[in-house]
């Protein structure tokens, strides 16, 4: 399981705490009772969930095991907000997570406020053992929420009035970029993983091992909507010669023509995003694409997705916190890209599918018991993605973080960047 | 197309207007935006859509169409509330009539305010053929009452923590009926239908007509929870000789041991309602039993289903407003049956299942226009039920009146009585 | 159950049974193992299943049941050929009938003349009960000799070699018939369903009652080839206002443009059947279309379905071996439409749609045992067909036959008659 | 594409053409024609279909392409046999390739004898390239003789009579084996992959690379049914926590109790297999596991599956035509295990699930053209199986070979190994 920053007191941890969970808060603030319960695919959840649930995860393994004399909020909510532990015992089906119209999102917000109350109180006294678990939480909280946002953003796509959850950010300047730039990686022996011992990481990132790469070189940035609208103008979603198997099958049984929110509109393309409906931007890094897209269009241009040793190896010397990524409550977008001739948007912006399958590191052990179950179980039918995306919020990703999706799943924002044999 | 009952003045049709409107205002104010929204089924909508759909009628086909210079209340409302008519274009699908977080219930609420307004006013100049499109308008929004109660039940149903909208109604006393009376039904020649004189019907309630009916009888009140509960315990659900095949093959696959709604308890069965979990009344009609298990109940008491006609010639003399039906904002619920020589709670309490298919009567023609699709193109594939229910508001049901449900479907407020060969 | 017809004698039955047997074995005799082997869809079933079926049959309600110190053929049997009878025990499951390559085809046959020989034997011995069940079987083998042809079609039509399982009728001269006369049809109160005295009935075909019919009259001859395509040229098949509700969404999801087994060739329609690939035939009988698509030509035409009453009334006079009827193991296909001014081609040609649900007549019981299963527990969300077809063995049908499809239905020989009120 | 060993002359190759044409026709020589041209899954497919695709592949790809003046045997042929090759144009639906009743089984051998002829006559003349896709054409062939065995045991087992194609091979003594022993494996840096110098391998085999492995041993055999049946008694299939997230909701959504094809019988576990049903042999391999099964195995017993890297490493100096593997049309069966202190039966027996996705390995490229479809587009969703099975041809396996299903499939002769980390 995962491994803890050394923490320089408990006052930090509370400081952390009070910072994302109150983003948590900030994110749902303009929602409606009903935006924030409605469930829009079984892949999603509505954002009232998403809120009670990572509050059920302190309450459940830090107040329950660790506080003596905690009284849950509510009895009944183990039962409904128990994502996938089986450990923890039955649960509300998770295609069913949309008919809880009761509790409110009110009454959600309370349930939030017992916990941090209890949690702020319980701090000072927690063994070592329950600060892991705090931080696990919180981890756990920024995943949910980017989550939040893209599942918003696929409730509201399905809305024929198409509502806009934030203003549209100012538009920026958006050149269109020049030409991809190719970027040597590294060669041999390299060494990627989490080592267990800089900071917090999730289980699944260690243990730190060799893997020997072949000489390669990675684009310097991702591809982008101008790039792909040339692979749609070209014919890449007809022709089967350019996809795997799984994919072309699915471009044919869905129809698929386009990125995940585009429409053809009488001007262009249009996405829908949570400022609405805007133009694409055909600066920006491409997005909600899926694996099978993102190898099409790479087979396309005649390259390669990069293995998850290529990309964390080349990323070893960029900032984490760089790259357009959550600060707020505002309309996550990716920026516009840039020439340069070094690497660049390796965090931020769009999450960037790898041709590796998820799958454990040598020498992964899952850790015993609920907490054993955060990612060791998904560990077969997915691709990795690296990188973050203007969605993460900023400080969560790092170099060996593994983000993990099903190769036809689109709705996160996903993009790719190309990578070569030399 | 509906005949019109003749209109004393528009005073009249003004007054039962802001009664049918106020009801439902009334039904749904108990309703968070949530629970407005959510829809549970196909076969369900939300309740906001339900109060908004029933505006879209008379904006459309009466303010639209009869009233000069009227504005819309906003433009994409015609594809949002829609439900089924090809002939005015295109519509949000059925199935995704769930997502719309957006308008909020308040907006709704303020697009029925919007269409009270203009059609109060235009009340006074409207022509004879939009007072008879406001009179069906009314009863198209009378169903609507009805749907929209059965559709937040079934909601409330797949919540865990099993809601109440209302309170229960004060506990009545039930005595255990005694045992079922057979009432000799009308023989030889009888006229069945609507004749267009004596006011309101659907269009698929005429003409009126002959039909012959062999010497019958019918039992003098709907079979009881109580006896349904000696089907069950007598194997009902797992002999398959007395079953329909269609109805077999549903048992089987849905595992189905009892009505929608129930469960078993400790101290006996439990049903779930608009006033939460409470006992299964014995006395009570049963309820939430689609025609599969009304046929087979029949076959296992030795008995079959009444047609629409042996009911209908039954039910000439009495009341339509008699037994129990909905008044207000109050849970529905079956009174118990009463023992009694003459035929009891044939309006009110729990539809009837007929064993007759919803098919058109002799000489049945569709009327032109949109309004002609209300009711003649469901006639495949359903079957007939009569007598209103205790969520039909009083005074909407009449003997000729004739709802239609699939044989698989239960959620709606549905049990049986028994009839036989003479 | 079934009313059998006066036996003048053992030898008469003994003579049928023969001619019955031989039929089916003559229409199997140009089938390889794997034509009688594979099942195109659930609905069907493979050939080989057909022919051991209906022994079965016998060899279970006769042999086992009346004839002492029979030996079945094979004790697996019972399990493999069982079709529905819920009361003889389990069985192999419908949709995977065609998973049964052992026994094989000459297993089969061997199966056949081990039972002839048997019953044949015992003839001459059985007691009454037993000679209605054969008379029951025999009508019982004739329905499968319509089905093991209907179901052969579909099968072969999904080969892309188009086999012709026959040759091709010798082309009849086919001048285009001229336009509808209507006939008109009895009035006021009239009787049909079998008496149970005149010959063998299936038990649905009766009681014989009483129906009250307004005028009305019934087209001289079905629609035609040359009319549908009038209607598919006319765009009937993209206007929703002519659908019944379910049959639009038929439609719709399955993208129809034409009847079961038409395509577009260059020179006009082509049709596939047991003769192969043909051009379609503008005067004979428009054929494999459903209820749906006969209920929506007779919109468009102004007029719509009979009912089974206003049928069997309009054919009591006409003899039910008339018309294009099965005689032997040769290509069935629909003769050309004539003019005239009386009804033709009532019985043969095609199966007609009527507008009535098959449901039970007045006073119908079902039998005891496992012969009861025969009709009625089918009588739900099927529609009623009159008349026979091409591939009804001739002397199979009557006026009072009732057969039966659901509404989605068109493989088997189905075409319409229009009727309209006066 | 593939590397093809250099050969010794056209002898060579011509012999051993007739060599494994003649093993395809001796595994089908017990078929009736019926048994040839049903399919009983998606993922399987008709034996005659088998026969007459890998012949197609021989005449396209070699015939018409490198042999002047050859005439396909039926220009049908092409759409009915192409399997999944999109360069080569419209083809038959998978799914429906059980519609074929013909050809028949006798056409198909006709169209074996006609390609046999062409190509033997042509083979001395035949180009290099041309060679090389006859060799890729064989190795092809041999892929398809496992799975017209799998594909056929598939079939049968749906059958209620259980045939058996083949005699139960004579019972071989049976000692249960000793506990497992662990064989360390090699650690750093080896190279794995083929090195496109040594003997034919398909493309995805290649390039040779390296690959840095940990500590870590393998178990000296593989799992037995007796280890599995320990596995169930312990209530492996009821523990979620040993299983992968997506194997836990296959197992609920199918109810596995079990491997494919076995039942509990009234003195223990029956297997149906080639040979009818017979007693579970404890000694023997467990086999007909899929991926989640293997995987589930492995946690229960504390260790992991072995990555092919491991796997391939260790078998590099071992025989590849070493254990149980198939010689002649017999039936298939896996030998008891055996105690030892080396590997054994890493080739033949069963093939072995390993932990690693099947994903291309670095430097890899398709081919251009149709035969680049051979395996790189089915690089997603799928693990790699090493060492072939006893239903893999003597001959066509080695250490690079990389098999691959995906991770629910279990109806191949797929069991597993244990590796752990030291």
């Amino acid at each position: 399981m995962a491994k803890i920053w050394i923490q320089p007191g408990q006052d930090a941890l509370a400081e952390r705490y009070r910072a994302v969970r109150a983003l948590t808060q900030a994110l749902a603030a303009p929602l409606s009772d009903a935006d924030a319960t409605v469930q829009s695919m079984p892949d999603a959840s509505p954002a009232k969930w998403h809120l009670a649930h990572v509050s059920w995860f302190f309450e459940t393994f830090v107040l329950r095991d660790h506080v003596e004399g905690y009284r849950p909020f509510d009895d009944r909510f183990a039962y409904l907000f128990n994502s996938y532990y089986e450990a923890e015992g039955p649960r509300h089906a998770r295609p069913m997570r949309g008919m809880l119209t009761r509790p409110s999102l009110n009454d959600v917000r309370a349930y939030r406020a017992h916990v941090d109350a209890a949690l702020l109180a319980a701090m000072p006294h927690l063994p070592e053992a329950a600060c892991t678990l705090v931080t696990l939480g919180l981890q756990h909280e920024q995943q949910h929420q980017e989550l939040l946002l893209t599942d918003l953003q696929h409730l509201f796509s399905l809305n024929p009035i198409a509502p806009a959850l934030f203003d549209a950010p100012r538009a920026m300047p958006a050149p269109v970029p020049g030409p991809l730039h190719w970027i040597e990686g590294r060669e041999g022996l390299v060494e990627i993983g989490d080592d267990g011992k800089t900071g917090f990481a999730f289980d699944c990132e260690g243990p730190r091992h060799k893997v020997f790469l072949r000489p390669h070189a990675l684009a310097h940035r991702p591809i982008t909507n101008g790039e792909w609208i040339g692979f749609i103008e070209d014919g890449g979603y007809h022709d089967p010669a350019l996809w795997l198997s799984d994919g072309w099958a699915w471009v044919q049984a869905e129809g698929i023509e386009a990125p995940l929110y585009w429409q053809r509109g009488e001007q262009g393309w249009i996405r829908f995003g949570l400022d609405g409906r805007q133009p694409v931007n055909p600066a920006a890094p491409a997005c909600h694409i899926n694996l099978y897209e993102a190898d099409a269009y790479a087979s396309w241009a005649g390259a390669r997705l990069p293995t998850e040793a290529e990309w964390e190896s080349a990323a070893l010397n960029i900032a984490p916190t760089s790259g357009e990524q959550l600060d707020g409550a505002a309309c996550p977008r990716p920026r516009a890209a840039e020439d340069g001739t070094s690497l660049t948007q390796m965090f931020g912006d769009v999450w960037e599918w790898t041709g590796s399958a998820y799958r454990p590191y040598p020498g992964f052990r899952t850790a015993p018991g609920a907490v054993g179950e955060y990612n060791g179980k998904f560990m077969s039918g997915q691709f990795v993605l690296k990188g973050g995306s203007c969605a993460t919020p900023r400080g969560h990703v790092r170099a060996s973080y593994r983000n993990f999706f099903h190769p036809h799943q689109r709705w996160q924002f996903t993009g790719l960047r190309l990578a070569k044999d030399l």
